[in-house]
């Protein structure tokens, strides 16, 4: 047997966690969701920033030849996972709203946070001033915290421009991030993030703007890789969203929707229909929805950050989908409106205590399945032969004590593509 | 006039958050909470581990003289405060609970975890069988992380021991912890933290050996400050309560009290008719309780976290304590069982959504009147000529960010008797 050659090699781990079904490609459905693949004094051997072998670490060791400035790393105790991956994210953006959080803490009402220049208005005022080295330079900083935290892929939308001109200027400033930053962005247009006010009379007009203007613009610059639609009430309708998608698919964008956050609109219906890669938010789906989304295999990413930040009991029907078959994902929703997070792990505590979601299954919807979620399951979110070398060392012995051990960091460090970032 | 010598400056600081109210001494009660004494563009001068002045840059500037050796910080964009204290910890323990944390998910009762091994005896065992080195170490991973949060004084209860023997094990590692680690530990001995299993068919046994011998020991060996009692149905009635209250206070130790935390059981009551410094928890706390706490000067210290992670919709009326004039002080209550965190920024998060204090009472709640909490507030708690030079460096320009950004880490450097730790 010809033996592989290893660049580095964490060994030891008291778990390392795999998220690899031999038997199956794909997000790890239902039941599967609680299982995680376990090695214990388990090994991962890199070569060229990708894995070449896991298992035991007696096996792995067998099974590799040392390169000759090979890199041991002793991880003893403590358990391994894929990095984590974030897929719903408004990380480029510029001001901050925290005077906002103050007054819906006082039970201010949405109106009142609007006249008193809060709102999302606010921040795309801010982000139509900034420049985009300004809007980098935030972002960088969001970036950081993210990898500092276990992160080492993150969708990010635009949004907070919603003119031609500034929502290209976010895309932008997400590919130069892309390129500079040790984490991957996996961008996604947003024009329809909300009707901009210079349209708040003719919404349609503001619909056909990005039909005819922003999309094909967007594509043509390859400034995305999806296209995302904040389907609510008083956003934008189904009619309208679906007018949007329909677009999107035919230059060739893949597909995300803010489905069912605060109504049931029929919105994960839609992205089963359109074939979407996910339907985020549902807090209100309905039962056809899940039906829908389980037969066309759309991923729903769900975003228990955002209900907690804005104080609201209703939670999204996590459990029901999980019992369905579906491929629950979580994300933290960063952004300074209504999740002001970086971190994956906050999110994982949120989803065990308000979704009820064991601490198997917010690993799994973190991992593989949020790969999945950004299409990037075949190279992404679980350790296995030919899988990028994105992972983590926690400072815990018990993958369980990630979401029990709250509000904190339990990073010990972050390796992006073999290489150690953190 | 004679210049002070000042060896630091920490300067240009978007706010210099003070918390010293100069016509006033002792915590902020009732709406005086929400005034936080803000210098915008401040400074604070310090001089062999203490504050010498605190203003504007260019008044502060003018009254001191800069030591040889001084050491100039640019806090430009940056808020400044007192360090945060955290008044109600269980920081010096063996082993983690994980494993309960999943099984509460899964709706598991109190009973079935207890058959299980969990609940708190499974900690009392684990400390039991543990050497004081290895609580030691365990505890500075602890005091580690709340320092990198921002935390530079926090009380220390025993009270997994439930042993003559291994309460001073846990108290004496507390008072090593508290000679070797940058940050301050107030000993707090909670021998009667629980009834532990050989006792359980004879309760008041417990009792007599705590007022008996645990008590005179402790205080023989001068390893405590405070006596702490969990006064609960099913834990320790008033009636057992009030001996352990007098035999402690006979002895010269200050009180405090774990009181109406599940049930109303008079603890409010008894803490004022003790005069206790601090009753905590207080979820199940009545109108009488609030009156007699008022008018004996008793803090009300609250643990958002505890709840939380006890997946519990119980919150304690900190408003209604707040417009009644209370001084309300918040800590994190770390501990393996019902509050695995060691942040304060998390805790202030909580409070905010949880019990709609303001993001200016909560940081009240965190510095002043926590250091009143554990008798400190002499030294500690507000920046202002004479007190320690305890304080954090947050990256944010406007201190309601520090709970509005959740689930992170916002502190850029702290400062403990004058010097860099983090």
């Amino acid at each position: 047997m010809q033996k592989l050659t290893a660049s580095l090699i964490i060994k030891n781990a008291s778990q390392l966690v795999t998220m690899h079904d031999p038997k199956k490609i794909g997000p790890k459905t239902g039941r599967e969701m609680n299982d995680l693949n376990i090695f214990k004094n388990g090994a991962v051997a890199v070569n060229g920033g990708r894995i070449v072998a896991v298992g035991e670490t007696k096996d792995v060791m067998k099974k590799v030849e040392l390169a000759k400035r090979v890199r041991l790393v002793d991880a003893g105790g403590k358990v391994v996972t894929p990095g984590l991956i974030d897929p719903h994210t408004h990380p480029v953006f510029a001001g901050q709203r925290s005077a906002e959080f103050e007054m819906r803490i006082a039970g201010k009402s949405y109106m009142e946070i609007a006249k008193a220049g809060g709102g999302i208005n606010s921040t795309v005022e801010s982000v139509r001033k900034a420049n985009r080295k300004t809007l980098k330079e935030n972002g960088r900083k969001i970036l950081d915290r993210m990898l500092s935290f276990g992160t080492t892929t993150v969708e990010a939308k635009s949004g907070y421009g919603l003119t031609t001109k500034d929502e290209i200027k976010q895309l932008q400033a997400i590919k130069e991030l892309n390129e500079e930053h040790k984490i991957d962005l996996v961008p996604t247009f947003l024009g329809a993030h909300e009707i901009p006010p210079e349209y708040k009379k003719n919404p349609d007009e503001y619909v056909s703007l990005i039909c005819a203007e922003m999309i094909p613009k967007v594509v043509a610059k390859n400034l995305a890789v999806f296209c995302d639609v904040f389907c609510e009430k008083g956003v934008f309708t189904p009619r309208q969203t679906r007018i949007i998608l329909q677009t999107a698919q035919a230059f060739g964008l893949k597909l995300k929707l803010h489905a069912d956050e605060f109504h049931n609109t029929g919105g994960a219906e839609l992205a089963a229909e359109f074939g979407a890669v996910s339907a985020d938010h549902l807090i209100s789906v309905g039962d056809e929805g899940i039906h829908l989304m389980h037969k066309e295999g759309v991923i729903p990413v769900l975003l228990p950050g955002t209900t907690f930040f804005l104080g609201l009991n209703m939670d999204a029907p996590a459990r029901k989908m999980i019992e369905k078959g579906l491929p629950v994902a979580l994300a933290t929703d960063l952004n300074p409106g209504s999740s002001m997070t970086e971190s994956m792990q906050m999110i994982m505590t949120l989803a065990c205590l308000k979704y009820k979601m064991t601490p198997a299954e917010v690993l799994t919807a973190s991992t593989i399945n949020a790969a999945f979620a950004v299409s990037g399951g075949d190279k992404i979110g679980s350790l296995a032969p030919g899988k990028q070398a994105d992972l983590v060392i926690w400072d815990a012995e018990d993958y369980r004590e990630i979401p029990y051990h709250f509000g904190g960091n339990l990073v010990e460090s972050v390796y992006k593509k073999g290489q150690k970032v953190r």
